[in-house]
């Protein structure tokens, strides 16, 4: 197996830096799909049929299955498995955090050699002893996480903008997982398997976050449905489409609510990755 | 159903702020325990048996649940139930967090009208909308949350005690807490549905952190494994006994790893309860 960063880079070359958010909440699935476990498997599959051409990467968000239950973990992994075998990119959206024994259990669960996921979002909270379990997976399984830095929801200043001395505690953080990042670098990208959310919904931060996490690839949520656009997403990126991934769910996978909602999906998608090719050239 | 933090404290009254932490890890488990989700559920179920006339809460640890992929979340909520059944306090350990629309998931997974539990650990680095599900569920369901506000863990200095201004990042979120805890107050206890997680291993922190929170429950991990002590405990709680629990996972769990572990974890949860009933007299 390949370097997470390089890995996701070679797709993002074949494909677009379009992650598609898989959020399967049951109250808006789409006309024909059934309501419960074995709907959203067949919806998250379709999805992933629609998209897979366009996309480099799926995140499926596991609070959306996990409210179904264990037959809804049950339906998550097989929509990973099914990701992974349509050759897309894996990031397992959960904002997973422990104390460091709790976190071993954590990792394995999400990143173990045998695992479908190739990446999984982690929260920062606890500081490092919480995030080197997931680290070593990394290094072991050759898996990536992405780091909680600046969320792309509106209350994300509260505790992230707070002023820790000169910097904000966004930045701060932005510094030690640059610093984390150092020992895991790609042969190829020269970017680590520790990458960070920033979201596109603050797009200045997100060009000062660039210059603090020079090795760190993003993951940018907000674009679409939260109000981010193309140009937004703009300075996440190093160059040459590279460093970034831009996450869109609702407005794709959504997109319509009929019986076309697959037809939708992959024009939704299409449209998106090539808002941002145009932006980016 | 009562409040939350009614519920807790009537229930700590007739037995003692001791809550049992369910961390089944495979290779912890002992002898004739098989190492797998049934014998999971097996070793769960026989902690809860042995605990159950001494301590007040059960917490199961998602983490240990969830590495075992989806039959260790079917065997997380048989364990939930069974806890419930005896008559404990059932705290889901998940440190969940995630933007507004996810959280909305994250809060009908484990907070719902039909959940077997009765509060969960959440963790606060997106701010307010992303408690805010939670709290309706709270409020709505007569459930409970424990924010993360000061972690028992070595490196929870590495964010959380960082300077924002006069006071530290803990300090300044144990003041947004204590706000947010105002509208979801216990009739008998005055104590609020918002809690707050404190590490007993920061036992200076702890008080002061007392003085801030006045209405807010405090979830105190951290005794016997990691080192705190009964003493450790005491300035989080607000006097008679009330206030907080105090949660023990592998010192009483794991006491013996023989055929008596049954017995071993009753005596030793036992003597947790009268250690924190000698220093709390």
């Amino acid at each position: 197996m390949m370097h997470f960063a390089d890995t996701l880079a070679q797709k993002i070359k074949e494909t677009s830096p379009v992650c598609i958010g898989l959020d399967p909440a049951l109250s808006k699935l789409p006309e024909g799909i059934t309501k419960d476990p074995a709907g959203v498997l067949r919806f998250s599959k379709g999805i992933i049929d629609a998209v897979k051409g366009t996309a480099a990467a799926v995140k499926p968000q596991l609070a959306y299955f996990e409210v179904l239950g264990w037959e809804g973990m049950k339906v998550f992994f097989e929509t990973c498995e099914y990701a992974k075998k349509q050759g897309l990119i894996v990031i397992a959206d959960g904002k997973r955090n422990d104390i460091g024994s709790t976190c071993e259990a954590y990792a394995e669960a999400y990143l173990s050699a045998a695992s479908p996921i190739d990446a999984l979002t982690v929260s920062p909270y606890l500081g490092s002893d919480s995030i080197k379990p997931f680290v070593d997976r990394c290094r072991k399984n050759d898996r990536g996480i992405y780091v909680l830095v600046k969320t792309s929801n509106p209350s994300s200043g509260e505790l992230q903008d707070l002023p820790v001395g000169d910097e904000s505690l966004h930045e701060h953080l932005a510094q030690l997982v640059e610093s984390w990042s150092a020992e895991l670098l790609g042969p190829a990208t020269n970017l680590s398997a520790i990458g960070a959310v920033v979201g596109a919904t603050y797009p200045e931060e997100l060009k000062y976050l660039r210059t603090l996490m020079p090795h760190v690839p993003f993951l940018l949520p907000g674009f679409g449905a939260q109000g981010a656009t193309a140009k937004d997403c703009v300075p996440g990126f190093l160059g040459n489409r590279t460093g970034a991934i831009v996450v869109a769910a609702r407005s794709i996978i959504f997109a319509s609510k009929g019986k076309d909602w697959q037809q939708a999906a992959a024009l939704a998608a299409k449209e998106m990755a090539r808002s941002l090719s145009e932006v980016l050239a």
